[in-house]
C-alpha cells in the first residue's frame, strides 16, 4: 500500500514539529494561538492582517447567550458532571446547517460573484437575489430575527477587514449582493454576522467547506465559559424543571 | 422560582455584551481570541503576561500527530463527510482522564504544596512522591513514554512563565515535586508537558476542574487541521483497511 | 405562548406512561424493546410481523467489525476510559451520509416508484437508473465493495419481509429498481443491505428522514460490545502506534 | 507486533459472522435484538429468562420525558437538522455519573454483599448504610426526588426477576440493603429503578463497568422518538426562547 500520509506533525523523542516548524524553538512563546491555528489549518503563514481578521471572527462567534448549544452543554454537564469534554462536545454538535451553514452558503455565493468578470457581478448578484426570492429561500448571510434592521457586528467586521486590507473582493461582492437583496425585497435586509464572517474568512483564504470549523473553535471557548459558570452557579436543574413544566405532557 | 441566571452574555437588537463589555465597541478588533477566552471563562481581564502564558499552553496542546483523537475525528468524517462539527466533537470526546486528566491531577498536587507553609513544602512533595510510589501509580504530570529522559516542551514553558512573571509559586512547587519524584524513583523522571501546563494554568488562576477545557479548545483547532487535510488528502479509508487487517478477526 | 408540547411521556409520583401506556402495568415484562421502540417512535402499535422485520434490520445493522465507528469508539475510550457514553457517542457520530445515508436515499427512490401508477413503475425505475448512470453516481442501496457479486444479507431480509407479509410494495419497487440498475450497468450490481433495509423499514412505515436513527440504535449495541471487548482485551494503544507509523509523517 | 485482535466479527465476501454465528443463517430472523445484544456484549448465549430481564431493563430506561438528555438532543437537532446521529449522540453524552452512575455504584455494593459469607451479609449491608449516612452521601440506587415514597418501577422489576428465576442473590442483597438503609435513615427510602436495574443486570452477569452502556442503548431509542417528534412538531425554538428569557442575563 502506498497510502497518503498526514503531513501535519512530526515528532521524535527530542522534538515536535508542526508543518515543519519546531514547536519548542519556533512556536511556543513566539506564535499566538490564532496565528498557529491559521497556519496549521491552511499550511500558510499568517500575516498580521490575517491574524487580526481571524481574531475578529473568532471573537464574534464565541458567545451569544443561552443558545441551543449552550443549553445542550449545560444539560450534558448536569448528567455527566466530570465530563467537561462531553459537555462541550454536545454543545458543538449543534453547530450545523441552520446557523453556521449559512456562513458556508454565503461564502459560495460570494465566490461565484468574485469569479465573474467585473462587469457582470452586479447582474449576477441580482440574479442570485431574485432566484432565492422566487424559491422563497432566505439568501444565506442575510436577515436576522433579533438584530434588525441591522446586525451591529457587520459594519465593525467589514470596517476591520478594510483597515487590514484583507478580503477586498469578497467584501465588495457582499455589498453588491446586499444591494441586490434589498432591491429584490423592496426593503432593507441586514447583512448578518455570518455573512460578514463568510466574506472575511474567504478573504483570508479559508474554504467554505471547513468554515464551520472556525465557529467550532470559537464556540468551544464560549462553551467552556458556560461549563465554568454552570459548575459555579448551576442553572441546569432549574432549566430541566421549567422545560418539563412548560413543554412536557400535561397530567391527563 | 428565583433561579440563578447566566451572567455571561447580554444582547438586544442593537448590541451584544460579553460579561458587560460591548462586543462591537470594546472587543472585536481590540481584544484577541486568547485574551477574550480568559476573560470570558474567569471573569477577569487578561494581562499581557496572562495572554502570553495561555497562548503558550494552547499552542503546546494543539497538535501531537495521529493521536487517538485525530484518528477518531478522521474516522467520523469518513462516515459523515458533511458533519465537520461531528468529526471534531468525536475527536474531543477522547480528551479525558488518561491524558489531560493528568493535568488536573497535577494541578491539585501543586495546590496542596502551595497551600502548605513554606518550610513544609519539600517534605510534602516527598510524601506525595512516596505515596504514589508505594501505590505504584505514576505522579500526574510526570513521565512520558516517548519524550524521555526529558520532555522538550517543559523547560520552554517554565522559562516562559518565569519571563512573564506568572505562576511563580506553582512552578516552584512543580520543581520541588520533580526533585522528590526523582529521589523516590532513584532516577530522573521527566516533567511532562501536562505537568508544566498545569503549573502555568494554575499560575494564571484557572481551576483544575475546568483545565481540560483549555485542552479541548486547543485540540479543536488541531482537529480542524486534521479535518481539512483529510478532505484534501484522505487517509481514513486506508486506515480502516489497515486496522481491520491487522486487528480484526482472522479468517477461520 | 401557546407552544407545542411533547406527547411522548407523562409521569407523576406513582406512574410513568409512554404514549399513554402505563410503563409498569402495560409495558415492563409485557412488551419487548423492539416493539416498544417502534411504538414510541411512530405512535403505532407494532404487530408481530412489524417486530420481526424491525428486529431483523436491527440485527443486520448491529455489527460489521472494525468499522470507522468501532475504531472511533475504541480510540475515544482509550483517552477517556470512564466515559462509556462518550466512546459510544463518538462511534455513533460517523453514522452519516456515506453509509446509512444511502438507506435514506434508497427509501426516497422506492417511495417515488411506489407512488407512481403501477404501469409506469418499471419505466420510472429505468429512468432513475439511467439518470444516476449519466451523473456517474451510484444508485443508493446498490453496490458493495466487499460483498459482491451479491450481498448475502439481502435475500434473507427480503425473504423475511415476504414471509411476514410486510412491505410488499417497497420490496417490489426495490426488485424493479434492481433489474433497471443491472440493465443500465450491463452487469449485475448487488442490492446491498442498506437497500434491503430501506425497503423493509419503509414497509413498516418508518420515514426516510429518521431511518438512520434505527442504525444508531442498532450500532449503539454493537459499539457497546466493542467497548466491553476493549476494556477486557485492549487494542487501541496498538492501533494508535500502527496508524502513526503507517500514516504519520515520516522522520525528515 | 503480536497484538490482540478483536474477536467480535468476521466477514468475507459471502458471509458475516458475529462471535462465530453466521449472521444470515443463524441470526437474522432467528434471534431478536435484545438476545443478540446480550450475546454480542458478553459472549454468552441469552436464555429466555435473560432476554426477559434485559428487555425489562431496556424498556424501563428508554424514556422519562423531557430529561436533560432529551433537551440536549432537541437543541442539537435545532441547529443541525440533518444530523440525526449528532442529536442522539448529544443526548447520550449526558448519560453519566449523576443518573446512571448510580446503577454502577449500586451494582458494586451488591457485589460486595453477595461476595460475603451468608451470615455476614446483613451486617455488611448495615455497615454500608451507616458509612454512607456518616458521609452524608446517598446510597446509590436509593431515593428519588419524584417517585416517593416508592418508585413504581422497582417492585415490577424485582417481581419479574423472581418469576424469571434470575438474579436471586443480587435481588436478595438489594432487599437486605434496603432494610439497612431504612433503619439507618429512620424512615423508608425507596429503592429506585436504577437500583433495581443494577440487581437485574448483575443477575444476568453484566459487569458494573459497562452497565451504563445498556442505558445508552435504551435511551438511544427514546431519543430517536424525541428526534422524530421534534421534526414533526418542533418545540426547540420555543424552549430556546423560554430558557433565554428565564435564565439569561436580564437587560441592564
Amino acid at each position: 500500500m502506498n497510502a497518503a500520509r498526514s503531513r501535519l506533525c512530526h515528532y521524535g523523542p527530542d522534538a515536535i514539529a508542526l508543518r515543519g516548524r519546531d514547536l519548542v524553538g519556533e512556536l511556543i512563546g513566539k506564535v499566538g494561538f490564532t496565528a498557529l491555528l491559521y497556519h496549521h489549518v491552511t499550511g500558510r503563514r499568517a500575516s498580521a492582517a490575517t491574524v487580526a481578521v481571524l481574531d475578529a471572527v473568532l471573537v464574534t462567534l464565541m458567545e451569544h447567550g443561552l443558545t441551543p448549544s449552550a443549553i445542550a452543554a449545560r444539560m450534558t454537564l448536569h448528567g455527566a458532571p466530570d465530563s467537561v469534554q462531553g459537555a462541550i462536545a454536545a454543545g458543538l454538535l449543534g453547530i450545523g446547517d441552520r446557523f453556521v451553514g449559512t456562513m458556508e452558503g454565503c461564502a459560495r455565493l460570494l465566490d461565484r460573484i468574485v469569479a465573474a468578470p467585473a462587469k457582470q457581478r452586479a447582474a449576477l448578484a441580482r440574479a442570485i437575489a431574485a432566484e432565492h426570492r422566487r424559491a422563497r429561500r432566505p439568501v444565506p448571510g442575510f436577515g436576522h430575527n433579533l438584530h434588525k434592521p441591522d446586525d451591529p457586528r457587520t459594519p465593525r467586521l467589514l470596517a476591520l477587514a478594510g483597515k487590514a486590507g484583507v478580503g477586498r473582493a469578497h467584501v465588495a461582492a457582499l455589498r453588491l449582493l446586499g444591494r441586490a437583496v434589498d432591491a429584490a425585497a423592496g426593503r432593507h435586509v441586514t447583512i448578518n454576522a455570518t455573512g460578514a464572517s463568510a466574506a472575511l474568512l474567504r478573504g483570508i483564504g479559508l474554504e467554505a467547506e471547513i468554515m464551520r470549523g472556525v465557529a467550532v473553535v470559537a464556540r468551544a471557548a464560549g462553551l467552556l465559559a458556560h461549563v465554568a459558570e454552570e459548575r459555579a452557579s448551576p442553572i441546569a436543574g432549574d432549566v430541566w424543571t421549567a422545560v418539563e413544566r412548560q413543554f412536557g405532557t400535561e397530567a391527563p
